[in-house]
């Protein structure tokens, strides 16, 4: 079993030392094999230009990846955390998962919203999965989830766990409240879903951090717009299986075997208009 | 606006007669433009042979189609039926779309699961839209919801409306509760869903019949064990808006635009295992 927490706190706008500084007291006192972090909380998320957000950015490798690994060394857990990226003078908004031996998987978010400071940002080009200690993780951030593509391709690579960072402003409840029970249901993976809280500039964040089942239940939810963390206790064997079998010879499912991937050529046709 | 109405009946294993007269009743009785069954509601569903349901299967066209046709003209509306469909000796479970042209569109079931009349029957090959005079139309038949490819790629074929004809058992809460709620919000798409109720054979169905908006809300769903009629007004042009625009130039997405086909090959990949 697998001891989750999703952290859900403020980040303060454009103040990287105190984000970053909470962020790795939080990774040290919350006593889980992995903890979660939210989207962009090192640098917050309603900028105005690239070159109001590019001096809060951290390189990866880096300083702050450096930190988080001593702490998940130190206190033998996995961290998730989303974080504004640079390399070079491109920004990217980014998830690292640093796991307790301090091996990094970098995820950089693939769908890009014209929101806040995604509007200035690179869209990452990559889908995969990282062979945890943990298990079999996908990373998705935010707005990804409104894809049912990007949960499903990376359940289909075989992950046992998604693990979900957003900023999900005012106006976007669908995706906790709808869209990740789905992606859990629909491709039998456990979600550990991290959502900030607070305000920047008028742009208010809805919280909902939350711990979801295969079966699409919640097990854990922090549904008010206040700091928390969600825990769960997650078998991620779970996840492997795709069967449900109600009465053998009668009554017999795999969702992985009885898809019809011929059929869905719609989903991967046509031209990217990015 | 379209008038739509889910109608949530009971049907009666291998009584095809009694079945189709209370069929063709409703569907006279049902003021709307557009009047959907459940799955195989000429024949039932837990037959234990293809044989034992063979003699109660229809043929498209054929006598029951046209007297559905006869109907739809007559009422001037669209008639949605589930229906245990034979081609010779081959079995299908298909839906049969009828205008009140009396044009005829026919789908049938791509995902099989083995349960009920499902283990016998042929699946089907094909993901058609279907251009109605409502508007565009796609079909889905009760297990085809779990599956995210399906209702994805008939949207992305400009589907506004998907229509959900079932007899989803006990067990399978998810589909109207989560699932269908998510294929409406993640492809802004409205959707019209039957689902039967009774008993057959001590497999008990759960109806949760329901009108479901693009923004994944419910209109109107029947929540009992009950017969009864969900109703909603629809305006389908809603389905043809996939840009949520809160704030210009600060807050806009598109959830056609920002798709990202070319890391979705994970979705078409692979050998069917069927």
């Amino acid at each position: 079993m697998v001891k989750a927490a999703a952290v859900q706190m403020d980040v303060v706008l454009a103040r990287p030392e105190e984000n970053k500084d909470r962020i790795l007291k939080l990774a040290r006192e919350t006593e889980a094999d992995l903890v979660v972090f939210p989207e962009c909380a090192n640098s917050g998320y309603v900028f105005t230009s690239a070159q109001e957000a590019l001096p809060y950015a951290d390189s990866v490798p880096g300083p702050f990846v450096e930190q988080l690994a001593a702490v998940a060394k130190e206190c033998n857990r996995c961290l998730a955390v989303g974080l504004l990226e640079k390399d070079g003078d491109t920004l990217y908004n980014s998830a690292a998962l640093i796991t307790s031996q301090g091996q990094l998987h970098l995820y950089r978010k693939t769908h890009m919203p014209y929101i806040g400071l995604d509007r200035f940002l690179s869209p990452g080009d990559r889908l995969d999965l990282f062979d945890s200690p943990l298990g079999k993780v996908g990373l998705a951030i935010c707005y990804d989830w409104r894809f049912p593509e990007l949960a499903r391709s990376l359940a289909l690579q075989g992950a046992d766990l998604l693990i979900g960072l957003s900023n999900w402003p005012d106006g976007a409840q669908v995706i906790p409240s709808v869209l990740l029970p789905a992606r859990a249901a629909e491709n039998r993976v456990w979600i550990v879903s991290s959502n900030r809280v607070g305000t920047e500039r008028g742009v208010e964040f809805i919280g909902r951090s939350a711990i979801i089942s295969p079966d699409g239940e919640t097990l854990c939810a922090l549904d008010g717009r206040e700091e928390g963390v969600a825990l769960g206790e997650i078998d991620l064997t779970l996840a492997r299986n795709k069967r449900l079998v109600k009465k053998p010879g009668e009554y017999e499912v795999d969702l992985w075997r009885d898809r019809r991937p011929s059929l869905y050529r719609a989903v991967t046709r046509g031209e990217e208009n990015a």
